[in-house]
C-alpha cells in the first residue's frame, strides 16, 4: 500500500509534521539532496526504505552556502517537477522544497566547520564547501529529526565528514552510506554529468577505469605503494584528455594520506572534463 | 510528590533516558551551568518548573572550549557534591555531569560559530567564547533534546547568540531567559564572586549602580545620548577602583551599537576588578 506524498516548503511545517509522526511511532528516514534526481538519488530512497523508515523525507535544495563564488551554483540543474514524480515512484513519503530565503533568514550567521577530514581532498578546492554541508544538514537534521539519514558514497569526503559531525555534536541520527550507483560505462551518476558533451561523456569512463585500475593491482599483490600505482592512474587520466585536480590514497575513516594501497584505503579523485568538476572514488 | 534526582556522566546513556522519557509524553526542560551553583542557577531550575517541565535536566560542566588559553578554566570553583544537594532541593529531575573527554572525543573537529551577535563585547574580548558556547550548547540540545531550555540574562550576549543560533539552525527548543538574580548590595550573582576579596566585593556594587544610573536617566528624561551617559559610567566604575573592559548601548536583540539611550535598549558592561572579569547588565 503506498502512502499519499505530502510536500512542504515551511521548514516550520515538516518541522511540526516530522514532530507529530515521530510521536505516533513511525521512523523517519532522510535523503538529503540538491535534485535533478537520477537512479544514485533513487538508490538512497531505496536503501531507507530497506531500512524499514515509515516515513521517507527527500529534501531537494540547490545549498547556496555550499557553493563557492566561482562555482555552478546559478547553473546546477534544477526539475522540481521530475524530482516530484520520481521521488512519489521511489516510494518517498515526503519531499521538501525549501527555498534559499526560508533556509536563510534575514541576518543568517551561523555556521558548522569540521576541521580535520574537510581540510584535504575537495575541502582544499572548495574552500567553504564542507562548512556550507554541514550546516545545511545540521539544519535539515533539526528540522526532520531523522532516526536514519543516507548518504551517497559518492560524495565519500562529505559522507566522512558528516559522519565525523554527528559523533561530535551528539545528532541522535544513524548515517546509512549507500554504494555508488554507475552508468553501463562505469561513469559514476551525477546530476553534473548533464553538462558532459558526447565525447566527455565517453572520456570520463576512465575516472572509474583508474580506480579499477587501482584494485586490480590491490587485488593481485595484496598491498602496493601508493606511489607507482597513482602514477598509473594520472596518466590514464590524462590520456583521456582529462585535467587532474587530485589523486589521493587515504585511511577510509580519518582520510588521513597513506602509502600503501591496502584494505581499509580509499582512494579518491578529482578532474577536470572540459568545464565540468567530476569526482570519484572506491573503497579497497 | 518529588521525583528521585537522577544523575548522569554519559552523554548516550543521558540521550536514551531523555528519549525515552520524551516518548512517555513528559516535557523536558535543560538547564545548563557550568556548576558551583547559586541562587542564579536556582532561578533558571524554578523558571523550568514555571514552565511545567516534567523533568529538568542540569548540566554541570566546566566546558573548556569556551575559555581562553589565558583564562580562569583551572581554576574555575567546581563542587560538585553541592550542586547535586542544590539541584535536588530546587526540584531538578536529572542532573549531568559530563566529563572533557566523554564531551570531546579524540579527534574532535567540529565547532558552531555564530558571526554577528557574537562579533562585539565579550566576543571581541574573549575570541572563541561563543564558539565555545555554541558548540556545547548544540551537543547538549541534541543530547537531552529539550522542549525548552533556560539561560541567564545575566550572560545577556550569550542568550542573544544562542537563540539567534536556535534560529538559525532550527532547533526545535523554546529558549527562556530569566532575570538576574542580585545580591542584596545588587551585585550580580556570578559563580566568579567567589574571586573577589571583602574590598574588591565592596567596590564590585559600582556595577550594578552604574547600570540604575542609566535607568534613572531614561526614566526621567525618555531618551539620553548614550555618549553623556556612558561618561558618568565610567567615571563612577572607574572611582570605584574597576577597570572598564567595555561599556556599550546595543540593540536588545541585534545586539548593534546606540547612539541614543531609550526602550529596547540594554546597556553591558565589563570590568575588571583586580584579577577577576565580572560582567553585568540592563535591559531598558
Amino acid at each position: 500500500m503506498k502512502k499519499a506524498l505530502k510536500t512542504f516548503s515551511d521548514p516550520q511545517k515538516l518541522q511540526k509534521w516530522c514532530a507529530a509522526r515521530r510521536e505516533a511511532g513511525a521512523r523517519i528516514a532522510l535523503v538529503p539532496t540538491m535534485g535533478y534526481l537520477h537512479e544514485g538519488h533513487l538508490s538512497l530512497i531505496a536503501a531507507a526504505r530497506k531500512k524499514g523508515a515509515d516515513e521517507i523525507v527527500v529534501s531537494v535544495f540547490v545549498n547556496p552556502v555550499q557553493f563557492g563564488p566561482n562555482e555552478d551554483y546559478e547553473k546546477y540543474p534544477r526539475d522540481e517537477k521530475a524530482d516530484l514524480a520520481k521521488c512519489r515512484a521511489a516510494g518517498a513519503t515526503a519531499v521538501f522544497f525549501p527555498t534559499p530565503a526560508n533556509m536563510y533568514l534575514d541576518g543568517y550567521s551561523t555556521y558548522i566547520t569540521e576541521e580535520t577530514l574537510a581540510a584535504g581532498l575537495c575541502g582544499a578546492r572548495r574552500p567553504g564547501h564542507f562548512r556550507g554541508v554541514c550546516t545545511v544538514v545540521a539544519k535539515l537534521f533539526n528540522i526532520v529529526h531523522p532516526h536514519l539519514a543516507v548518504f551517497g558514497q559518492k560524495d565519500f569526503q562529505q559522507a566522512a565528514v558528516i559522519k565525523r559531525m554527528v559523533r561530535d555534536l551528539n545528532f541522535d541520527v544513524q548515517i546509512v552510506v549507500s554504494p555508488i550507483v554507475r552508468e553501463p560505462s562505469g561513469l559514476a551518476r551525477s546530476s553534473r554529468n548533464t553538462y558532459l558533451s558526447d565525447d566527455e561523456r565517453t572520456r570520463a569512463v576512465a575516472l572509474s577505469q583508474a580506480l579499477r585500475l587501482a584494485k586490480a593491482d590491490v587485488a593481485a599483490e595484496g598491498s602496493v605503494p601508493w606511489r607507482a600505482c597513482r602514477a598509473k592512474i594520472v596518466k590514464m587520466l590524462e590520456k583521456a584528455g582529462l585535467t587532474v585536480d587530485y589523486v589521493e590514497a587515504v585511511d577510509s575513516e580519518t582520510l588521513a594520506p597513506v602509502k600503501t594501497l591496502a584494505k581499509g584505503v580509499a582512494v579518491l579523485l578529482a578532474v577536470w572534463c572540459g568545464k565540468t568538476r567530476l569526482i570519484d572514488n572506491i573503497e579497497l
